[in-house]
């Protein structure tokens, strides 16, 4: 039910192998949990590596979340032979991070042939229902595969 | 030779011990190089943890140690007795991160007794030189200690 | 059908007492269509005076509006007695602002006593239809009437 | 005395030429001061026009004129026949604007052949000295003259 139509039929398994190759993904535990056309989902479970000074999910965490769900919506509408790179984002934190469960939600604004922008939610799962802890507006680069530069 | 004067002359230690406290931290092997009034220095190995899919270091970490390097330049400025948050930060991603060691230096642009505006820049150290790999510009909040709430 | 309850009985009259104080929409012919609790409407028609260098709408005037419409949704679920300042916002340009009619809707994502987080978008009407131009996310702070800081 | 080298030796001439060329400067009485390779200057005057509800300078002024003070610095390191738009960019506003005159500086962090990183500073000048009031990060895009699309 999308409103993007994906110019890579396998976008879903270019998207999981892409997340597959980040070390920091296993350092943290975080999981891809869905990619669709212009949107995807990660989560991860609380965790002691996971917080900051409080005992909460860390900032860091939930922006890294943030930032990973938003650049995956933008890569699942990008053609094939390209890659994905965050060019900036800017995240709000809105509530404490408090909860079993941290899910980031990306979802594309605007595909472009050149800069996407997209935006994510952060939600803490706690007490049986999702509290939105962060939103994140960011935009990034479609470069060919391997290709370094942000700019 | 800060242009800052710490409301609280135990500003190090207090710095130090809030950052030890994290659990990130440990997971990310960061560590607090430098801490004078208004400024912080963290730093990072390379080490496949930290890597994105193309293996340099990863935005999120960079993000997350930009964030952490100006959070502390701000809390080196408060009195004694609060806590800081960070209440919403952008960042820019300038170069790609290729390094064997990415420096984060936080920097206090002004102090205010509820809000703190903060800068950031991220280098990585390669071939015997720093380069500027990314930037940020970040708002902290001044909070009781073990107040939760961001906003 | 806000999802917003307002402090202040008269929150509509209040805005548009604030709006109506504002030397700048004056210059540049923004009108206030509508306030609701937590949401906010400005247009501008077109005109030589808001243009850039190509004839679209300028983007500073596009990141005035949508910083007012999110402004103005703020200021209306705050207290009788207090103020509205913009602490910092971040604007992303998505498409060319071409059109007759430039319009920012501005919506509270997450209201608080010190700073409320909100979000506005700006369409420009074209061929009868809108279309997304621009998207801002932005920190907003209650201060006593008349104070001066936005720290 | 910078330490970029401009790609079109007519730079100074292509900024102004577009600076004049824009609506919004003569309504709000903007002026370009200086242009030198990676930077540029702009002030305004005091005027009734420019103000905010309490009197000061509009925090949409300071915007604009920040947003624009960058877009210049980074469009004067552009080689002949491009055109630079604002992708994005995002400003705090550290300080009450008061003051006689409103001076902003622009300047690149990092130019490239796509993507331009830059930064700007808003000063008021009041009782004889500048006082730092706002603080911009920013990206713009390098597209062929008259090109629309800020994607």
């Amino acid at each position: 039910m999308s409103q993007f139509e994906p110019q890579n039929p396998d976008f879903a398994a270019v998207v999981r192998a892409s997340f597959a190759k980040q070390g920091l993904r296993q350092a943290l535990g975080i999981a891809l949990i869905e990619v669709a056309p212009g949107r995807a989902t990660l989560e991860a479970v609380a965790d002691p590596r996971l917080t900051q000074q409080q005992g909460f999910f860390h900032g860091a965490l939930i922006g890294a979340m943030l930032d990973c769900a938003g650049g995956y919506a933008a890569y699942s509408l990008m053609p094939p032979g390209s890659d994905v790179l965050t060019t900036e984002y800017k995240i709000n934190f809105v509530a404490a991070a408090k909860g079993e469960r941290l899910i980031a939600r990306g979802r594309v604004i605007r595909p472009g042939s050149r800069l996407t922008i997209a935006t994510a939610e952060g939600f803490c799962r706690r007490d049986g229902a999702e509290h939105l802890c962060a939103v994140l507006l960011q935009t990034l680069i479609q470069v060919p595969l391997a290709a370094e530069a942000p700019l």
